[in-house]
């Protein structure tokens, strides 16, 4: 019956939104600004949101601020099976999109059907890296980081003796979506590479 | 100049962002669903945020979702500095509206002036529930506790020995938002009141 259906279609969204609970336990590399502990996927996220509707006005290119905002909220949820690979974990990176895949089948499917293909859609999206907004969305989630570990000292670059090569390695194309934003968060990594917390060589 | 201009802008947008990482560490009284530790505002606001375009369509009325997810990830800053004020707290929530407006006045104000006002705006608006969109977030941001609750078999409402009627007061207008979404999460508070979790009077 179509009440059936109904109850069936709400009942798969919210096991979905439960499910994705879990992000709040996937812990990163970055500490949180004070330094007190790292953070988790779930607080990232939505430090990306905000970030994506306050800087939006520094996007390369015109922008919908709230597929930006969908796409920065759901692009980690894939972790909760695979983990947080940290950026700089090369070993980690060979077998992280295979891990990724798997979790976003698994997890993607608790959805009903046209919500399961939006956000695979959406993660994508972020994924490739080609569109306005997902250039945009990257760059935020290349920037955060440099901005809290910037906060906490440096911490996170000193207990992985992050070099500055390695540093601009994965940011090549942090650019993209944003040149003004970049530049902002080029001044805090090369202040850190001056001070020691980022090795130059 | 113009280019100091546009560099004191960025520079407070960016001070902001900063800023609000504090809201990692305004711990709130619900459980993240496996019961392991309390969940803090930004964790509960990027939860908001996904509900807000997946259950989008049982919105009671035409919504702005770009609006809606704006508001539920900016309406706990103020508990930076006001802390956050456990919703059966009758004497902390006596001093809470003064506590939180001084917050606002503090936090908001880091911000350049128009999206100052413009932060401003989305949290008078989600204070005031009057709009589609407003009654539409506070029906999330009260749905969502239960929701975690209930998977943490109730922890939370059996540390503060919550009593039925406390919970159907506070949940007088949850409907407002969504019949749909209020109906489904009556359920589980009425199964809580059945096994104990939440006390029957
Ligand atoms: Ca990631």
């Amino acid at each position: 019956s179509q009440d059936l259906d109904a109850f069936f279609r709400q009942k798969k969204q919210m096991d979905f939104i439960l499910e994705i609970d879990k992000s709040k336990n996937v812990f990163r590399q970055t500490y949180i600004s004070d330094g007190s502990r790292k953070e988790n996927d779930a607080e990232h996220s939505w430090h990306l949101a905000i970030m994506a509707f306050l800087l939006a006005e520094y996007a390369n290119e015109p922008i919908d601020v709230l597929k930006v905002m969908k796409m920065v909220l759901i692009h980690d949820l894939v972790e909760i099976d695979a983990g947080d690979t940290y950026a700089y974990d090369s070993c980690g990176n060979e077998t992280k999109k295979e891990r990724e895949v798997a979790g976003a089948r698994r997890l993607f499917s608790i959805l009903p059907k046209d919500q399961e293909k939006l956000i695979w859609d959406l993660w994508e999206e972020f994924e490739s890296g080609q569109t306005a907004e997902a250039k945009f969305a990257r760059t935020l989630d290349h920037c955060q980081p440099v901005l809290l570990n910037d906060a906490s000292g440096g911490r996170s670059w000193r207990e992985h003796n992050v070099r500055r090569e390695q540093i601009y390695g994965r940011n090549t194309r942090t650019h993209e979506g944003s040149e003004k934003v970049w530049r902002y968060v080029k001044g805090i990594i090369d202040k850190n590479i001056e001070n020691g917390n980022i090795i130059q060589e």
